[in-house]
């Protein structure tokens, strides 16, 4: 399975590292850097002018498309064995997200902050697509994404081998700043719109809250998602 | 001057304040929900077929575009008599964003968070387009958003009133957790790419950094304001 990567900047973090680029599309009289790199690695390009550049890939590509293997998944089991529950990792789950630039967005936050792994579910959720990848600039490499059938199972699952599940709700009496560091966290995002979904929410061990200041006081997703995992970080070190 | 403000959300924010609404268009068989509010408000409503709809409003309308009167912006010295310095207000400075989705989900952290205002420069940088209004999910009816030709200048008088100037850098040695929160913060929020212009970064109090855990270690612009805000707000409660 491939993947389609659009844009300079991610085209340059692939380079970078050891995943296999199938085919590079390349707009005439573009990318000259990206081309240098792509016949060093003895990488097929394909030119297109640009009339039909932008006839065949639509959106923000800057000229520059590659072909790349699919990102690696993994299974819980699988991840579980991976990680030192003894480090009291911070594990991610989304529940519900389905806007690629918010997944992406997350994927970026966690990367920077350390987390262990991404849990999503295997349906109806976010897919890993070439925005997610665009948007998480190059952080898609270093994140391992689990993908799971069911997430109240694994919540079970992760519970059992010592994280405590942690949901967020805007009416929890916890703040955010109470998150227990010296555990295993698996920290639940819901959707913006929809928040968690109940099954998952009534089986978290707590709820926090963010605390705003505001009127409307709703955040983006990933902004949420954000302020969480860096203030778990800020108490960790 | 008017705006149009794309998607069922923004539109029902907006009808619940007293913003002015000159023209609703709505694609026929939709939004009966939102029609209701219209016509009790005795606002003109357009129809249009899915077909013309799609050809006249490209992007995300989700059958309603409302063309309302512009955001009111705020001249630097009229903001500085609206606000009490003496509450130790945050005020978020934007230097070279110019992503929407950036610019609208920082508003609404913004409001949420409890900032006095935004400072934007009124050349090469971004404008509240409806897609920053619908981004902002309807924060930006409750933000100040102060225009000023020229960043540097602003500054100064910022922090002649008794403002204290932070940046962001990541080779800071101050970590962000360090902010002092017992005198007026000016914080400035640089653009992913390029950071904060020399101009700027020279003449800050200090700057101060995000610790990160990963290799990658870069946040989305929304992101990083999101964390700085946040526990600015966290500290002051």
């Amino acid at each position: 399975m491939s993947i389609k990567i659009y844009g300079k900047n991610p085209a340059i973090e692939i380079l970078s590292t050891s995943k296999k680029v199938f085919n590079a599309f390349v707009m005439e009289d573009s990318n000259q850097d990206i081309i240098k790199i792509l016949k060093q690695k003895e990488i097929t390009i394909k030119y297109f002018n640009k009339h039909n550049f932008k006839k065949e890939f639509l959106g923000n590509h800057q000229g520059i498309v590659l072909e790349v293997e699919d990102y690696k998944t993994y299974e819980l089991d699988e991840f579980l064995e991976m990680i030192d529950i003894k480090s009291n990792p911070l594990v991610i789950m989304l529940d519900g997200i389905t806007d690629p630039h918010n997944f992406g967005a997350i994927i970026r936050s966690c990367e920077a902050g350390g987390v262990a792994g991404i849990i999503i579910p295997k349906k109806r959720s976010v897919k890993i697509t070439g925005t997610v990848a665009k948007v998480s600039s190059g952080a898609i490499e270093y994140v391992r994404i689990v993908e799971v059938t069911n997430l109240r199972n694994s919540m079970d699952k992760l519970k059992k081998v010592g994280f405590w599940a942690i949901g967020t709700d805007l009416k929890a009496e916890k703040g955010y700043q109470d998150i227990d560091v010296t555990v295993p966290q698996l920290l639940v995002i819901g959707s913006e719109g929809k928040g968690i979904s109940k099954i998952i929410k009534d089986n978290v061990d707590y709820n926090v809250k963010i605390d705003m200041a505001g009127k409307i006081n709703s955040l983006n997703a990933s902004v949420s998602a954000g302020i969480l995992i860096f203030d778990i970080l800020r108490k960790k070190s």
